[in-house]
């Protein structure tokens, strides 16, 4: 009767402690967290099963997840980096669509990896194309930071094509769910879709004209906070019963909405709280509870790699093909291109959606962490490299520029130059 | 499938608006919080049931309200006020535990109330007189420092008392549950009670010993959150399922132990918006939740009414008496005893607990909110009228001292005295 306590610490406390122990390794917690939901699933130890507590309290996990995402997007700077973005992001989403859907051609048929998914086999393969299209932002700037090259040229334009393709996939994403109800027409889906962004941009235009004058009448928190988080869960039920979106895009939208207001990072830091300390340990342990091994052998394996090394070279051909569209040089189309190799939260989220709707078998979702894991650790080491070729030009170096010269002066002086 | 997000967004709204709403009329929010699960319940609209998800989140929320009310104790306090607090909290228990044992008595018998309680008649009498011996803390001291009577002689008492109060009202609660399994041996009941307390002492000073020391050594605030958090959880785990003790009482006595290290202001504040944003919101909703409509007619009106009376008599003349007892003047007396009126969370988190043990029959949840609601809207009233009356001595004015001096002045001089 009280083991779902038990469950909650050991969730609470192995995602944490894995998460700092990825950390040391300079990797984002994320990759901890997965882990640890994976060791004490079916997978490995089998300690926690899955209950409908666990579930749902993901299910709100993600919703806010998404949410402080939403509220992360800098509208601004989105209109700023324009058309360049928008082609890199949308070669970054076609390629990756492209080698996921070729992947799962070749490995999902009758006999080679058992798949418990409801859905056709077309849609199955389409989906598995959708989840490779969405670039982590959040790992991606970490990232730059550490590398202090978020405010060069080619970190703006990643910045700019990961909130793009964050915004695709997530259509994408739409799209493909909508199909995996067939006794529903076509066009009827996509009327619902549009129904839902008018929808949405009516109600969220309301919303934000009563929102900011409500906030400059007082100063209590606590309120705007709560009528914040119903709004968010309100569009995410919304979303899935009424229009049949996905919840997490309600949610996203609903971030946008208040991403505009000027309470935005207030309200962030409270939901940041709710996040770390209780809903999103629970929604990745509960990815890596839906994992069982004996899917883990054979063909499944010989899957899971082909699709890792297709999720890199996809997203690396795909934006850096872009950029060259849009004028870059050879070594920015390099860093570009890998820069967005990483794919984090939002290709987890995509996977666990589709795994619910019976888009995909719970069979796949063990390669997706390998892609996600992978991908991750690759990154920053790649883009290290990437940032160590290619000439140190005036253009590439904005803020910095002061601090790098001082910089090689010092190193000439110390004798390393 | 979706409906739990609707579901907890009419939770978040309607307990923050009717909360709102009973702080107009100056009384606590919980009573408005109260109000909405019995609206939103089957008392009245029946739009939300509860599922296993609002009940394992409510559960989760009552011991984040008990470990937070731990980490308020000030265990230096206690200690200062002793024996006068002592002797107010043992007669202001053994009082109303009489009382409310009498009420019980003389209404649940054969056919007066349908009782759907597992066990024999007396234990559920007993229980009864459990519930009305607890005083809210947090209504008391707001109460108190709206009126600006806090550091008075009076307002010491009464803090002390009410802390005091709550640890014996605890320890009830404790003895009682455990004889609700009457296949066990009284002594071994109580050897396990014993177990429990020798089991968190130890465990407790060891935990503090490594929590004091690791927190002096970094100033990252995330990890040392969830630790503690992690810590609370297996407590009121490890109490429940090894020592047959509350699940609450495990809590409160880890946030006892967090008090005394220098982060509790810091934690505290994190668990405060875990707190207010979910999971208490979902706590007070489905006490509402559980309480039906038909069980409240005829002898439960007239139970519902007497335990009232005697929740507000027995308090008054229990903490009355023991205040004079220990020396205190007689307008002293009535102010202590009014201010010990106050029920609140715990009473409710008591009859929750004893309603799922089978201790009491849910019929009975619908009088204890009457007694919460009653006295928490009757304290207030009363309190201020005690102050009104009485001298207004030095010895009770200590802190606000100059200030009233000044007061008086001002007023003499404007002719208003």
């Amino acid at each position: 009767m009280y083991k779902f306590l038990l469950d909650l610490s050991l969730i609470l406390i192995s995602t944490k402690l894995l998460g700092l122990l990825t950390r040391k390794f300079h990797l984002p917690q994320v990759v901890g967290a997965l882990l640890a939901g994976l060791f004490l699933g079916p997978a490995f130890l089998n300690i926690i099963t899955e209950t409908s507590f666990i579930q749902h309290s993901a299910e709100i996990g993600v919703i806010v997840l998404m949410f402080c995402a939403g509220m992360g997007t800098d509208v601004k700077e989105l209109k700023e980096c324009g058309k360049a973005s928008f082609v890199i992001a949308l070669l970054g989403v076609a390629v990756p669509l492209a080698g996921g859907f070729g992947v799962a051609y070749f490995f999902n048929r009758a006999g080679m990896i058992d798949s418990d998914a409801s859905s056709t086999i077309l849609l199955q393969n389409i989906f598995i194309g959708v989840i490779l299209t969405a670039t982590s932002v959040s790992i991606t700037v970490e990232t730059l930071k550490e590398l202090g090259k978020l405010k060069t040229r080619s970190g703006n334009a990643i910045l700019g094509a990961a909130i793009i393709d964050d915004i695709i996939g997530i259509v994408c994403l739409t799209v493909v769910s909508s199909f995996a109800d067939d006794s529903v027409k076509i066009s009827w889906v996509l009327l619902k879709i549009l129904g839902f962004f008018v929808f949405s941009g009516l109600g969220g235009w309301l919303f934000y004209q009563f929102f900011r004058r409500w906030c400059n009448t007082g100063r209590a928190m606590q309120r705007y906070t709560i009528v914040a988080f119903v709004y968010c869960l309100l569009m995410a039920f919304a979303a899935e019963n009424f229009f049949g979106v996905a919840d997490i895009t309600g949610a996203f939208i609903a971030g946008v909405i208040i991403s505009m207001t000027q309470r935005e990072e207030l309200l962030a830091s409270k939901f940041d709280v709710l996040s770390y300390l209780y809903l999103s340990p629970i929604f990745f342990a509960s990815i890596g509870l839906q994992v069982t091994m004996p899917a883990m052998s054979g063909a499944i394996i010989a899957f899971a790699l082909s699709l890792t090394i297709v999720a890199v070279l996809s997203k690396v051909i795909g934006c850096g093909f872009g950029a060259k569209l849009c004028g870059y040089k050879n070594y920015q189309c390099k860093r570009i291109g890998v820069g967005m190799i990483s794919r984090g939260e939002v290709a987890l989220i995509v996977a666990s959606k589709g795994a619910a709707l019976g888009l995909i078998g719970s069979a796949f979702l063990g390669p997706v962490i390998l892609v996600v894991v992978v991908t991750t650790i690759i990154t920053p080491v790649l883009l290290k490299w990437t940032f160590r070729g290619g000439p140190q030009a005036p253009i590439e170096i904005k803020e910095h520029h002061l601090a790098d010269k001082h910089e090689d002066i010092a190193a000439i002086r110390s004798g390393e130059k």
